[in-house]
């Protein structure tokens, strides 16, 4: 950490900073330039990290030096974290591809749209049975009834599901149900959830924010590995930006800089980035390219009918001509799907 | 609601839409122009805002007539809401000042900031016991050990308390120490938590999310008040934008628009918005002129010690003198203190 | 355009916005809904896009239904837009790659970086001669003479040059060295200087500004258009957001959007986007996975000591294996380097 | 200047970075920790702020401790610069309010607007003949017979006349007409532009771009002051966010924030800024409270007919009504209008 002092600070003022700093175990290097004096503090800043060193008499402003995560870190744990559920990996040498309809309507339509999607190598389906809504009049999902339907037809079709936690009180029961647990964007702050989830014995998938930055992102992984669960997938889902042609405006950028910074798995979700279905299968080659490690895909047997989310749902002719070009781009890249 | 066609859709593609409509009990009125032919669906469009009208074949676009909230709306209530807690008024001709530490840290330091802000009018305390923090490593609040302290130094001060409520776990803890309940930021759309303090009987502070539009910050008040509880204040604190010489861009615009939009009282907080103690007063006083019907900002008697949020905090005399600032404005602006 | 009126309007507001929308040539359908009444403007809206129907009394607002651009758009013309430029295709199937360094600096480096470039099959140089740098205190690039040392290694190299227009008094200059004209980012709404380039004889790209809509972006390329110039290339190259580990976030979602709504060629520049080397390649890869017609990248033989944005420029070495893994990316999408 | 080398860096990378150091006459102050080694170069920063220090071998992260503006800062210059017109001042006691209409249409209306505002004390007549349009189908303005309507209005009328420069050709035109000359949104970093206007002796306002950071303003504003022309007007009128009620967001705190970094007058405008009547003078409000020299205001007699932007005009009556209220907030803060 550099703590640069402002032209009229006091002499005082630098002592009792340097006091601080010593107090809390780190030893700090003073060095007087022409137009500024700065302190280095020399020793763990994360110690001093939520200190407010920028309320003391006389500094003009404080520069972190190391990054405020640890666990999560590839300083940390230099080599890729691959995540094995049931048999399959996440995070290897293969893509893997998570699709199904936003919100879980009925078992009938749930087992259509797995009928659809499986032919394409599919093996997670993900469904909604608890909803974040903008709308407290909008379908909300259907609870453990959903979460039902999810497990008979993973049972039906062999494959694992994905579904999101919303409350921590309903964690038992999600985990019941789900293979990897989700947590959705709008949560991706729910401190109380991802403390919750650290304590699960089973793969999490955390959406990035709206307007969360990269290091605010990894903070959030680093709550859910600092309670001792290890397996954690980055989902980037776009940003909020001015631009209203596109729902959201995708990151692919936070593809590349999060396997540099992170050993965790990453992938992308283009249905909600864009919201509008034309534009997905363009950013889903897109992501893979950039070296996605899987993509979250909205699929539905009829978007019509659907009851979230119809206008970025893939119709599953479009999703399996999807997977087919994306695995030529895989092995472009040499991944396979 | 409006629906566009394409220009190459089909006809069946416009009865397909008609008829759905008419399902849902609205009337649809065609208009075929020289470009376009558009659907008016006449009828309370409420009913199928939520439908995916989007993804029927043939549809360009889809423009919403009418808003999606309804008892948040002056439309729907056009007389201010008043909101009394212990014979003091929100949202009335006097501005309220809701001032204290950013953390409850000790009862001790707790009660030298009541003291502090007391005799320049303030009557509600505000604290946190609960902390939302970015790092799980960061101080997390002193949890009922902190309501506590609140509610200790409310009694010996006569004054109400204002705290957040993080987890729907911790509703009636938090309920039993709090006169004012906070939703914080990051919880904006935490929407589990919002359905939890729509049915609870105190008033609660929604903050505004960092990147959310107006419009989900009235549907989310729009939650609790769905549950029954008419007691909802609105808090302008800062969006997240590229600035970063300010921690947030305080949308002061959002207090006019706001209160046209809604009957609600909207208050602001210069504190998180700016995240520097140099410009809160400013900010303070442009809410004051812009119309907020109070304010919501840190003290802390020894910044530089604060458990968190120091650098935003104001000293007791900087309050004070910002405090009478802002009497001036007020009376500007046909208010008072 | 509809017309959406508030629900306390008054006859004569309604008859006086029928009386306008009739003496601009455009004929008025009036749907009266049960709770708002709207206006349909049937007829070319264009042309009364800019009058301000918002601001006649009882209007609560105004919604478009056609696009403001025309000459740009697919649906005016809808087969891509291919510019050949000395025998070199853009907009075709190749995907062009355009490489080079920021600045000029001499003609020494600028020879140095084409012998270093051309062997992975680049046909353009690029490189500033006039450079918009933020401080005035920055080096501003060597205008004339930059202009010359490009000339000469393209002569050399048998290469063709793009170089930055930044001012409308240096459009003969600059036309007489150039074989394609950039204009900049920041200059993406310098209307005099798009007027400028759309009464040149050669290709221009147009770089999207920092926090340009799509809506906008198009309308700076139909103010080329409009006098005259059909050969507009769109550039793609980030967008201002909070994110500051990256310098801008690139919009990747803009390539297949843009080649839906225009039949002109769309071109990506990663590395201004990013603003760091080592995230390049993998954006340079998502953009042609994506649908791009061509990069803009920068390559510097010594980016330790060039006079603008080294910390963006890849060494040679780097730029080949890009290039290497890019043209396996092209060839997965059907396309060729 | 502090440079962080990565962990991994080599002996010979440091040196290196010391020699480039040295060559540009800085100090290189080397200081080991536990985690990262980190150089402080000390001297004058601004030698080396543009070279690619970045760019070196080893080199994880560079943080700049000056600020990159020199003549426009506080600290250069700590008194407030008083600008005078024509007896007139801008940045002194009294805030200074500059009203018309956007476009200059005719000398009759343009007649009318500065009978309508003279009464409310305002002595500028804003208005302009060169309009930066989106789109190249609407009105750009009547040039130089605007100009001289603008001219023959302030003959009679005793004002003073402020519009906007768009074009270096046009500066001598401009001049001869204008006392205040503009410079627009979308021009802020039109460097040749700015280049011109610190060349003329003429006070300039120079608005901030739509997403332009507060360092970059005030680097737009040393392009002028660099050239020589010490009277530049910084003009606040709104950011570019994710928020679509409101055309743009004021960023009121930019006020007190730049009157902190700069000598220079700050005044703010929120025609633009809100893009809608009904918020304006709630927004002119807030600016005087948080310490702006000046309000720039849209006012048109008949805003349903203006060419341009009418849906942010106020009429004459409301702006008569605005100024009052504005009076009365000044006097809050110690000033006057």
């Amino acid at each position: 950490m550099i703590i640069v002092l402002r032209p009229d600070h006091q002499e005082e003022d630098l002592s009792r900073i340097v006091q601080r700093l010593e107090d809390m175990g780190l030893r700090a290097h003073i060095s007087k330039g022409e137009h500024r004096t700065i302190i280095g503090a020399i020793g763990d800043e994360r110690l001093i990290a939520e200190l407010p060193m920028q309320s003391f008499p006389g500094v003009e402003s404080v520069l972190p030096i190391l990054k405020p995560y640890k666990l999560v870190s590839r300083e940390f744990k230099p080599e890729n974290t691959v995540i094995r559920v049931n048999g399959s990996e996440i995070g290897g040498q293969q893509i893997q591809i998570i699709a199904g309809p936003c919100a879980v309507e009925s078992r009938e339509v749930l087992d259509e749209i797995a009928d659809a999607i499986q032919p394409a190598g599919v093996k997670f389906l993900r469904g909604g049975a608890f909803k974040p809504r903008t709308s407290p009049y909008a379908f909300q999902g259907w609870g453990e009834k959903g979460l039902k339907f999810l497990a008979s037809v993973r049972d039906r079709h062999g494959m694992m599901v994905v579904t999101e936690l919303m409350d921590p009180r309903d964690t038992v029961l999600v985990c019941k149900y789900a293979d990897i647990v989700q947590i959705g964007t709008r949560n991706m702050q729910n401190f109380r959830l991802l403390t919750e989830v650290g304590n699960i014995d089973k793969p999490v998938i955390l959406k990035r924010g709206l307007c969360a930055t990269i290091k605010e992102f990894l903070m959030s992984a680093e709550y859910i590995m600092a309670q001792g669960n290890e397996k954690v997938i980055l989902c980037e889902r776009g940003l909020r930006t001015f631009e209203t042609e596109t729902r959201n405006t995708l990151d692919i950028s936070a593809v590349p800089l999060l396997k540099q910074l992170t050993h965790l798995p990453v992938i992308v979700d283009p249905s909600h980035a864009v919201g509008r279905v034309d534009l997905v299968p363009a950013m889903a080659k897109a992501a893979i390219a950039a070296g996605a490690d899987g993509l979250l895909v909205e699929v539905h047997v009829r978007p019509e009918e659907a009851l979230s989310d119809g206008p970025q749902s893939l119709r599953p002719k479009d999703f399996s001509k999807m997977v087919e070009d994306c695995r030529r781009v895989a092995e472009a890249v040499d991944r396979f799907i």
